[in-house]
């Protein structure tokens, strides 16, 4: 089976999983050329997606659009771009950052497995290489631990890397150790065997309480003359050995019978259709009291993280599709509140957040699911490749971290999200949320999970009054001006712990006589910049910001850019300008220059 | 021996390694109280941070500070804080986000096996949850690949986690087979058995040609009556159940003989001292040629990324403590320059970027080494959580990144970095490094390796004209003006292949009679706001930024924060808007709004 190899960047790559690729299209797989992401259709994800080529040509070889189509790769108006995208239609996700495909492929199987009940099985092609990421590590254990049968995992036992031969080279004993000591069904095979092959892959089929590693010994550049298993070679176009290369596949190339196998049982038909079933239910506080106990029963006094676990229990009561995924600290973001809810519904996927975001990617695939995921904020930083990679892959995935800035006090700096907001303001479409009390948090949810897209909500550790009535309607990117006078001064903006600072600051400007303009950005991103300057020009074009962050990519930055094409606007940023350290949340908060204090002086040198 | 585990946070996580602390202290490590972090003595690395109560009691027993001290544990004025860090002057790494000890350890074994050639050990003690992280695995890789036999790895199998036992439980043969399976040693021990434990660290030490994993089954809250293995203990003070603890934790204390071991070797005497060897030795370009092959032999045409090989070749020249390392992209980054010059003083880290940076942490600790670690930007996005904990660690490493943005082209935007610089942005401290040509890229990689902390330099993969002359000197927080005249009508502000479009832009508006001043900001962080300022006003307050990234935490947003307690100063930013695809470069660079006629656009647009 010739499967155009030759034509393409990554040759070698390509060719040592050529009778992998060939004996899943035509063999394996069950799939249709009419739908190739029929719901009930098997999976494949390239982990390798460097070797994105031989993808291309294998769904050529089907039949899906023309072979000619191949000569295409890589121009910057097709679609068959240098690594697989979701522009294509038969790409789940993107790949390209090595050893994110198998959590996502887990991801897909725990949906199959324990939700659409169906019989697809997911396979995932992963490099050698990349087989030193941690996260096929993750994505091992998980699928394990969750007795993935459905889930199979090829290695392209290759042996050779970018620039050198990978660590284990050709040791097959030790991958197959590695793999069974993480849970696996292991198949040690000749990778460029074809029945050989053919018998792995059923055997994988029929092995049941745990997923299957196939672990294919092959050789990068097989069947090229003098490059086969040759150092060197790595992601090169063959150039001018090109034509006696194919001369010498050609020779090669044997007629054998094949088919396209199609799938057999349907997929539940399913809605993404999700809201609150009952609005928020809180009392509206009356002061601020920042760092008290960090959760409460006082309806009138709550962390925004309380109000998220109980937001999700009413977007689950509308929608059995939403399901929620934590790394071992549900008890910290409350998303235990839905565990205990709908147990069902809830996968632990213990202290990994790469394979905890790379799962909840994979859940939402095809629109099978809403997936939130939950962590401290800080953890989503180990996440950061997998949520850039997520844009890319048009994930649809809702992210809620916990335990922002300094206010979390005594646990440290280790513990604080100071970078969270810079973080998730980079994802292309991502919303980010920073909401500042319960009413406007359990919008936040129910915002983020009916739209399609990747969305961070940012939660608070301490309880914060609650200052919006229960029916307010909240929108992306639309602020909120939470104190107004005929006479205000400065324009202040916080979020979070610093809106209620900066409400406690113009109680204390107010009674000085210098009235100030509260706003609540409610979305960083969007940021509504329409808002802010017509707010700020009400104020003599001054703001002040702050926020328990970093200075860098968060809300500051955010109103900077915003004002930044306009005249006449000025603006000071209180945020966290070193590393913090231990100590109770009030305190830090006004060491670290975020607290009302600190805004008072803010506002007064203005004058 | 009584290791005051009852005053403290998290009581039950300490409890679990009492023993192994008490052996570790009194039995097996070699130290000295006059100096903990004297460079021969042995290391430990907690990688299970949340655990601090117990090291600080260990060293308080030790003799180190009044057993007093632990008293102020989590106050704000105490350096006893919720998790290490090296404010505490036995820590050489901040812990506390778990997962990340033993790649740290790691990198301080390397150091002593391969380069100070002293016999210290490096104890890394690693919690059972965290062992689910797969950065734990990437270590584990490493350090069998290179051998070393001076680390050991304490798992403290404790069975309960955060929220709900770990997946593995009690479960002891799979973690050893794990481990074996990763190339360790195994020894699998009664975590609360002291003589079983003096016997383990005994046998780990004569190990010879592999590092050692002791597998220690042991009870969350042991000897702690009715709490021992119990779930919901996880982090909570004791409460009113201390004084009852205490009195039975009292009644079985035993004297047992206990002293602390001295280090015998010492430690080579080296010095940090660092610079070129010889200056920059490039020829001037006369023209922009954005697109061109990615590299060349042309002294006057050639990508920073190559200039980065050349510089630290130049470095290592003075200073044999400069090392290198990659994730197997050496000959895409050029660090395979230093390589093939010092073939000894370059560690092939694999595809295993979180462990990259953690290594490089570690080699850097105790000021024993000047480590450059390497791989293309957007992957350093996989240990943002790395740096972020590099950054509490007081760490020393220069991070160099290439491959950024959508001048990379045809690979399209998997391997394109357009939120590096937001992220490294965000690390308190961190100089952020962008070179426009070859003689800034060889002063960048000078000034990052003479000054102690971390360091990013963003290289960039197309070759470009070399604009300064080999003499010039660069400031970090300076920037330079590279066209100008008495007449300006606007600033334009690039970096990098932008900065190269802006002076075309230049070129191309002053044919038509509209001067711009054009700023390279070399550093953007600290970035130059008096430069900024000063450039602007003579421009008529008008600004024009454009950068090879998402619009969010770059350089636009550096400007915008520069600029936004100033008057009469206004900024169009352009940036990249959406997911970019594949093509050429040159192409990339228009359609994404960020080439020479996006910039000329937008000049024109102030009009």
């Amino acid at each position: 089976m010739y499967m155009h190899v030759n034509i393409c960047l990554h040759p070698t790559s390509c060719a040592s999983m050529a009778e992998i690729m060939s004996v899943l299209f035509f063999d394996t797989m069950r799939y249709s050329l009419k739908e190739p992401r029929h719901p009930a259709s098997d999976r494949l994800v390239l982990s390798k997606g460097h070797s994105a080529p031989i993808l291309y040509a294998a769904w050529a070889e089907a039949g899906l659009f023309p072979v000619s189509d191949l000569l295409n790769l890589r121009k910057i108006d097709s679609d068959l771009e240098g690594h697989p995208t979701p522009r294509l239609n038969f790409v789940d996700v993107a790949t390209g950052s090595l050893g994110q495909g198998l959590s996502v492929a887990a991801g897909m199987a725990v949906i199959g497995k324990y939700f659409d009940k169906t019989d697809f099985r997911t396979y995932c092609l992963i490099g050698d290489g990349e087989s030193a990421e941690g996260s096929i590590w993750e994505a091992m254990a998980f699928a394990s631990h969750y007795k993935l049968d459905n889930l199979c995992a090829i290695f392209d036992i290759n042996r050779l890397g970018q620039s050198e031969p990978t660590s284990l080279q050709h040791n097959l004993d030790i991958y197959e150790a590695r793999a069974k000591a993480f849970g696996f069904e292991t198949i040690v095979v000749d990778g460029h065997d074809v029945a050989a092959l053919v018998e792995a892959f059923a055997k994988a089929s029929a092995t049941k309480g745990r997923p299957t590693a196939i672990l294919a010994k092959t050789y990068k550049g097989k069947g090229f003359p003098d490059i086969e298993d040759k150092d060197n070679w790595h992601g090169k176009p063959l150039g001018d050995k090109a034509d006696y290369v194919i001369k010498h596949l050609e020779g090669q190339l044997k007629n054998l019978s094949a088919a396209i196998q199609p799938f057999s049982s349907a997929a539940p038909e399913i809605s993404l259709k999700v809201s609150l079933n009952e609005p928020p239910s809180y009392k509206l506080g009356d002061k601020v009291t920042t760092g008290s106990t960090p959760f409460t029963c006082d309806k009138s006094q709550i962390a925004t993280r309380q109000a998220y676990g109980t937001s999700l229990v009413k977007l689950g009561n509308t929608n059995p599709r939403v399901l929620a995924f934590d790394g071992d600290t549900k008890n910290s973001t409350f998303s235990e509140t839905y565990k205990k809810a709908f147990p069902d519904r809830y996968i632990e996927c213990f202290i990994a957040e790469q394979n905890l975001v790379g799962v909840g990617i994979g859940a939402g695939c095809r629109g099978r699911a809403i997936p939130f995921v939950s962590t401290f904020a800080a953890f989503f930083s180990r996440a950061f490749d997998q949520l850039r990679m997520g844009a890319i892959s048009q994930a649809n995935i809702k992210c809620v971290g916990s335990h922002c800035g300094v206010s979390i006090g005594e646990d440290g700096p280790s513990q604080m999200a100071l970078e969270d907001l810079a973080m998730f303001r980079t994802i292309p479409g991502c919303n980010v949320f920073y909401p500042s009390d319960a009413v406007s948090m359990e919008r936040a949810t129910e915002l983020a999970a009916q739209r399609k897209g990747i969305d961070f909500i940012r939660t608070s550790r301490p309880a914060t009054p609650v200052i919006y009535a229960n029916d307010t309607v909240f929108e992306i990117g639309k602020s909120k001006v939470v104190r107004k006078s005929d006479n205000d001064k400065v324009l202040l903006i916080g979020a979070g712990i610093t809106l209620h600072e900066a409400l406690k600051a113009a109680d204390q400007l107010a009674d000085q006589g210098v009235n100030c303009r509260v706003l609540d950005p409610f979305t960083i991103k969007p940021i509504d910049a329409a808002g802010i300057l017509e707010n700020a020009k009400a104020c003599n074009g001054k703001i002040v910001v702050v926020e328990d962050h970093y200075p860098e990519g968060g809300l500051g930055e955010a109103v900077a850019g915003a004002i930044s094409n306009s005249t006449g606007i000025t603006m000071k940023h209180l945020a966290v300008r070193e590393i913090p350290r231990s100590g109770p949340p009030a305190d830090l908060i006004e060491k670290y220059g975020i607290g009302s204090n600190s805004i008072i002086s803010a506002v007064k040198s203005f004058a």
